[in-house]
């Protein structure tokens, strides 16, 4: 009992701050995301002391950033990111090839050898779509080609960041590098979005019908949550995030006639759960670690590198939308969020590296995720004068 | 991440369960929370094996009664209570008094001394007030006199039965009975109840207009929201089940001029977080400790008891309603959930019993509440043909 007791206190306590670092932000003209991560940080154990991240938090955090990608995925037709594949495509591999590059150089001269560098620049690769997603949702700007971009980009992010993981994992270890066994993961994960997208897609527009016919105005609700769950578990089988499961089970929702019903019941959905997410992920980090000007430096180098080197990946690749939409598209590809602190955990436990570049990667992850989205929202917001022109702007 | 891997795969299987539960069980005409429990059962270790009970499950079935409770609130008002005052009181009573003094003679019947005997009594005294309301609200039923007087009774019921533990736990510790401090617990629980009720109801009459204001929709809803999470985590404080709290701020927010809207609002997040709550429920069967015919015996007998003594406690303070209406109040008393199981985890680990009383006390709690609904959806729909009639009879 007294266990629950302190549960509830921490969950009243998280929905709270974020209700209160969200208007704070807004107050001063920033995307609330921002607000509801630094409330994490404050209320954490780095400054406050007052939740302290467990099993349990995890959960609803991961359940939070589950359903905000399931919403996003219902205002995304799979047919909008077919047309912006090339650059996705693009966007995708830059994205992934340019941080790595320059951040094994980068982590190899201050001091690891290569394969361990090879290891933290991984930390350096992966995307986390739920910020930026949250920031182009409240901005109502998901129906624009630079979002379609950014998403599709992604998935495709996330597919290559795990291939990579397994390989830099394998070099550290010392394990010989079987190509045909990565190409079969590869292959696996490629055949896993494609297959759920397309088949999905197909079967959700026949079968549309049938559930106009459901009496209990919940049923297609209960349908669609129960096949984000179970395609959220399916995704992580073949490697890749939770998130994209989510994100595909959206957008198989999105063709049914039930759409705009499905949007309106998962509101309550996520201003319930995704608090969870956002303040959880300010509460990972661990200030002390980094209170001495050398940790302070190598956080502002990794930082810049982190930020600079997607910008170049995601811009390089959108460049045919434009110099600034392909602008938005790099800043959007910007946060890094969980998935580092996951390359980070992982490096901290096979003793790749020391306590004090775990905290620098994790603060880099998360200072990314909180500078991206004030110029992230500029950049929407400069184009928002003209709504007509530039939404439907053809690639 | 394999940890996370693990989890979805529960709440997947934990959601699909309670939807086929709950249609199988619509299918045979039992209320679907039935069914859900019972596909808990058989999914959990008991059975399949497919989930275990866990921390983070613990904390999802948490949330998910509390916001029940909460939405059951929400359909109830003070004023509707307190006319209903006199009967919730007598209920709430005699429904603690008759299963407790019973008990005990049948407890120590069967061996235990007089101590041990009222300690396992106590789990025979409270109501689960989570499945008799799902079955209320699920038939639409919260408006009829008979329900207010349930719900006003099991708060009384939980206050009761918090001071009983309270007191069985020091006289089994050997410990005085300190009756000051007894009396100070009763006072501070009841004036919880009542200083919340009725200063929240009134702030909120008054609030309402402000909220009318907020240009966000789920404005409203985040603030109620708060303030169930808080409430909740409160009335544990006050050592009064976290649900009583959750009622009282869905009362305190039926007073809003946004009662609709929340109402509508609070539907997509009951249909996926209470699913967590019946399902763990029916998880928690130890099959295998029953699995012989003396225990199977004593759990025959203890849940006669149970459902005897609390039927007639519930049907005696009810009477002035007419026969008819306090047999249904009777009924809805039964369940016991989740406060006997807490008693029964008490024993346990304080060694009071042995682990088969342990399983016979959680199979019968989950037995009441299994056996309570069907006849409690009987009676309210064998009134259902004189609708007008029927529903704001005076008491």
């Amino acid at each position: 009992m007294d266990h629950t007791t302190a549960i509830l206190l921490e969950l009243f306590i998280i929905f709270v701050a974020a209700q209160v670092g969200g208007a704070l932000a807004r107050l001063v003209r920033l995307p609330s995301v921002v607000g509801e991560i630094v409330a994490g940080c404050v209320i954490g154990p780095s400054v406050l002391g007052w939740i302290t991240p467990s099993e349990p938090l995890e959960v609803l955090s991961e359940i939070g950033v589950v359903l905000l990608l399931f919403a996003v995925g219902l205002e995304t037709r799979l047919e909008d990111l077919k047309r912006v594949g090339g650059s996705a495509f693009a966007v995708g591999v830059l994205g992934v090839i340019i941080p790595f590059a320059c951040g094994t150089f980068w982590a190899h001269s201050i001091g690891p050898d290569w394969p361990r560098s090879l290891f933290i620049a991984a930390a350096f690769v992966a995307t986390s779509a739920g910020i930026t997603a949250r920031v182009l949702k409240q901005m109502g700007a998901l129906q624009r080609t630079e979002s379609r971009v950014i998403l599709g980009a992604a998935v495709i992010d996330d597919i290559l960041a795990m291939l990579l993981l397994g390989v830099v994992v394998a070099i550290q270890a010392g394990g010989s590098l079987r190509v045909g066994r990565l190409l079969a993961v590869l292959a696996e994960a490629v055949g896993f979005v494609l297959v759920v997208g397309w088949v999905g897609t197909r079967v959700m527009r026949r079968g549309s019908k049938w559930l106009d016919r459901a009496h209990d105005p919940l049923a297609p609700l209960l349908l669609v949550l129960a096949m984000c769950l179970g395609l959220a578990w399916l995704s992580t089988r073949f490697g890749l995030a939770a998130i994209i499961g989510a994100f595909l089970a959206g957008m198989i929702a999105s063709e049914t006639r039930q759409r705009e019903h499905l949007e309106e019941q998962t509101r309550p959905l996520l201003a319930l759960m995704t608090p969870f997410f956002f303040v959880l992920t300010g509460a990972k980090v661990e200030l002390a670690q980094l209170a001495n000007g050398a940790a302070l430096g190598l956080l502002l180098a990794a930082t810049v590198l982190a930020l600079l080197t997607k910008l170049a990946g995601g811009w390089l690749g959108a460049l045919r939308l434009g110099v600034r939409p392909a602008l938005t598209v790099g800043v959007g590809m910007i946060p890094r969020g969980e998935v580092g602190i996951v390359v980070a955990a992982l490096g901290l436990s096979a003793a790749v590296f020391d306590e004090r570049i775990y905290a620098v990667i994790i603060a880099m992850s998360l200072l990314t995720s909180v500078i991206a989205p004030p110029f992230l929202a500029w950049l929407l917001k400069a184009r928002e004068p003209e709504p007509e022109a530039g939404i439907s702007k053809p690639m």
